[in-house]
Order: C-alpha cells, then sequence, then structure tokens
C-alpha cells in the first residue's frame, strides 16, 4: 500500500495541514440524494489550503463532486498550480475519485493526491497513476 | 426591458457591491478553449459577497460555468441561502444563464438574477422567470 | 393546463406513436441510485422515433438524462431536426425536463415538448416557455 | 505498444467490424464548438454494433464525448453487457478517452477498449488501465 511520503515537495507539517483541513471539509457536504459525503482539500503553489465538499442537485448529472469544487474554487480565487490535495469520504476504506474528476485534477497538472480515512490513514496517488495516458489541451493544440 | 430595482431584498449599495465583484471575478477565467470569459458573483443570506468564473477543461463535457463555480464555493463554505447572483461576460449583450445553472441556481431556492453588462446595464430575472416549472428536489421527494 | 393539439406540426397519429414510444422508453431505464426511472421519445423530420431513458453512474454526475439520451442518440444516427419529443417517469405528476436537458434539446432549434402521464395524459411546452432567452450557439458567433 | 489481438473474446472478424463501425462513426459528430470530431463503436454481448459520435452544446459542460453517446445508446435498447469499444478521432495519434468516458465504461464492467487511426492502427486497454482503482457501484453499496 502507498502511504504519504514527505518527499514530494509537500513537508510532513503541510501533509498534516492537509489531513486537518479535508476531515473537516465534508462538513458541508450537500448530499441529500447520495447520502454521501465527500470532502477535498488543495494545497497551492503558494500554499493556500481550500477544501472543498460535493454539492448535489435534482438532476443528478449536475452534481459536483469535492475535488470539482475545490479546483473549481481555487481557479476562481486565482490559482492554477497546486502541491497536492486530499480526499475523504465518511467510508471506511479509501474514498477512489471519479473519472471527472481525475480528468479535471490532470487538466492542472501533476501533483500528489492523499485518500485520506478518518483514522487519518493516507494512500498517495499520482495523477498520472490514476488517469494514465490522459487526454489533455495538448490534444486539441492548446496551451493554456 | 427588466431593470435591476432595489425591491428585491437588495439595496442599491448591495446591488453595486454585486456589480463590482461581478465584472471583477472574470479576470480569473479558465477559458483557453471557448475564449468566451465569464463571472459571477452570489451574495449570500448573510451579506458575504462569492466570485466564480468558468473553469473549462479538454474533455469540454467538464466545464464549469462561472455561475456554478459560485454556488459550489459558497455551498462549501457553509452558505445555503442567497440574496442575489450577478452573471457577465465579455459580450456586448446581457450573458444568460445556460440550462445547466439555470437548474443549479434553482437547487438553492428564488433569488434575483442580474445579468450586468461591462456599462454596468443591468436586467434582471427571478429564477422561476428563467426555468418555468423547474425539477427540482420536492420531485424526488425529498426535502434537503 | 396546456394539452395536446393537433396544429403543431404533428397529427394526432403522430402524437400517439410518440406517446406509445415514450411509455415503453422508460422500460430500460439505468437507474439504480435514484431508482427514478424516465423515458423519452424524439420524433424526428423525417419521422423516425427514437427512444431514450435514463442512463445513471456511481459517479451521480455522469448521470445521462433520457432527454439527453435520445438526442446524443438521433444526432449520431444523423438527425438534427425534431418535430417533437415526450417524456415520462413513474411519479404521477408530470415530469419536467431538467435544465441540462432544456439546454440541449434548446441547441436543436425549437419543437413541441410532450409532458406525458402514465394514463396518456399530456401537457404541451414549447422550448422558448422551457428555457427562455436560452444561451446558445449564436452567442458564441457560432453557427452550427 | 499494445495491439490489438484476438484473445480479448473478439474473433479478429468482430474487431475489424468494430473498426469499420468507428471509423464511420465519426461523420455525424456535432462538434461546431471544438471542431474535434470523435467516433466511438460499442460490440455488445449479443454481437451488435452501437456507433457513437461526440455531440456538442453551446454550454460546453453539456458535450456527451462519443463513448457515453454509444453507452447511453446501447443500454436504453436494453443492452448492459458489452464485449468492446472502438474510439477514434481525427487525429494523427491514438485518441484516449476522457476521464468522464473511463467512468462511464466502468459503470459496465470490464472489456477491451480499442483506440483506432485513420489508418487502422490499433491501441488496446483493459478499463482497469485506464482508470485503475475505479470508483463504483461497490462504494455506494449499490449492485446495480
Ligand atoms: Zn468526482
Ligand atoms: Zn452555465
Ligand atoms: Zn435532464
Ligand atoms: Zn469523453
Amino acid at each position: 500500500a502507498k502511504t504519504a511520503k514527505s518527499d514530494d515537495g509537500l513537508s510532513a507539517a503541510e501533509l498534516e495541514t492537509l489531513i486537518d483541513a479535508v476531515l473537516d471539509a465534508k462538513r458541508y457536504s450537500y448530499s441529500p440524494y447520495s447520502k454521501f459525503r465527500v470532502g477535498a482539500a488543495l494545497l497551492t503553489a503558494n500554499g493556500t489550503v481550500i477544501p472543498g465538499c460535493n454539492v448535489e442537485n435534482a438532476s443528478y448529472g449536475l452534481a459536483i463532486c469535492a475535488e470539482r469544487t475545490a479546483i473549481a474554487k481555487a481557479v476562481s480565487d486565482g490559482h492554477r498550480k497546486f502541491k497536492g490535495i486530499a480526499i475523504t469520504s465518511d467510508m471506511n476504506s479509501f474514498c477512489a475519485p471519479c473519472g471527472m474528476c481525475r480528468q479535471t485534477m490532470s487538466e492542472f497538472g501533476e501533483y500528489p493526491v492523499y485518500l485520506v480515512k478518518d483514522n487519518r490513514e493516507v494512500q498517495r496517488w499520482s495523477i498520472a497513476d490514476l488517469i494514465p495516458g490522459a487526454f489533455g489541451p495538448g490534444d486539441l493544440n492548446i496551451d493554456p
């Protein structure tokens, strides 16, 4: 099993901060349909921690996951470079990001993805691990 | 043509604040694919102003509009009641919200929607005007 | 209450065919998450009837509604002009299309939308009624 | 580089049929915004070949990719078991499926994914390769 290491560019203190933030983030989850609370916490290149949660809708297709909430939030505040993202849910097991979120995280480059359990256990993935050979801006000849 | 009035529960000062915020919000738009910048600004029940912009993706279907960015941002910060939302783009005409955003705004009740031009001209809609007879939580017997 | 009329370009026989098709269409609904079955039936300009149902996903945001299934199906078979669409669910009341589907239907012009109950009762809407002042291709200076 | 093999449960003839179908499928692509045509062709368990193409919208977030078109089409015709899917675009290189499509393909189990170039060159992936450790129905305790 992969474990969080401080050799990702994140210090142990940064990782602890991210774990604190993600466990807190699911508190505001708006999930009356799935009753499945998810939290995310994004660490920007300049050290800002941005929490996100899932925001559902009566039209299921409009559900925005916690990870995408955190990224849209960050981008709309002027951040496009990230040092890491943490993800948690109420499950006992690690909560894997869905394909929508893997694609969205991938749009902004490579950074470690930490799946976090309530007991603070952590599993680390790279974005390339999560979505190998991802479709991206380059396939459309766009340099964002 | 409908015009902004201070009889929506918004004072003239609140509306001015919202117009300032929305014109500023599109600054962070991530729209390398459409090159169509959109901004939104949401006024929460407790007076917080939350800016949003569109955040696109190489996979077009993952584009999050400015309005949905602002709402996900607000909800993930603990806000679910809104006094109004403003929307702007770089077009000379008013920028109508898409159906995804009409549905998302509707999930959180009724509040005035202000379309704003660069010259600060304003057109006011209600959510019921934008998405009459909307599908909502009640259709799924959910009381969020 | 609006009722289906044969003055929409649809003959009474065409409307009956559409009602038969939509009531049958929800049979294949893949909705293990919402347990809310929806059907749609689209009548193309050349008289083909195309059924659709909702297709959900463990990641709620990937849910495709019945109306969008029918439209994607039609377009991928070479149809872009429509004479009408019918929508039904298992509710006792009429099932209103969500904002995603209003926007998607609107991309392909104006045609009548028939909400249908199990007892074959019908309520007719225009697309302009459902999504007034819709955002469309023209706003992006595109003539599809 | 991975290549198509007839040991996937697909015979060489079935793979040829799928390649013919996918190269034809992008013909109906509705992509006035990206001008990026994509085709898909899905082979169901009972041997039906179902073509799909991307169907875009002025609201970018409503774009449905070719792969998701093919799957919604298949499901709405009563198919939920698949033997393989082929994907192509107008690029000279192989066109990788986006995260939305990886997640959608994964909802219906494991089957080979063939990326196809215009010159009929093929690259084979498994769904588990494309979206390792996918989030799925089991995570929500649903057995669809
Ligand atoms: Zn997700
Ligand atoms: Zn929108
Ligand atoms: Zn819908
Ligand atoms: Zn895709």
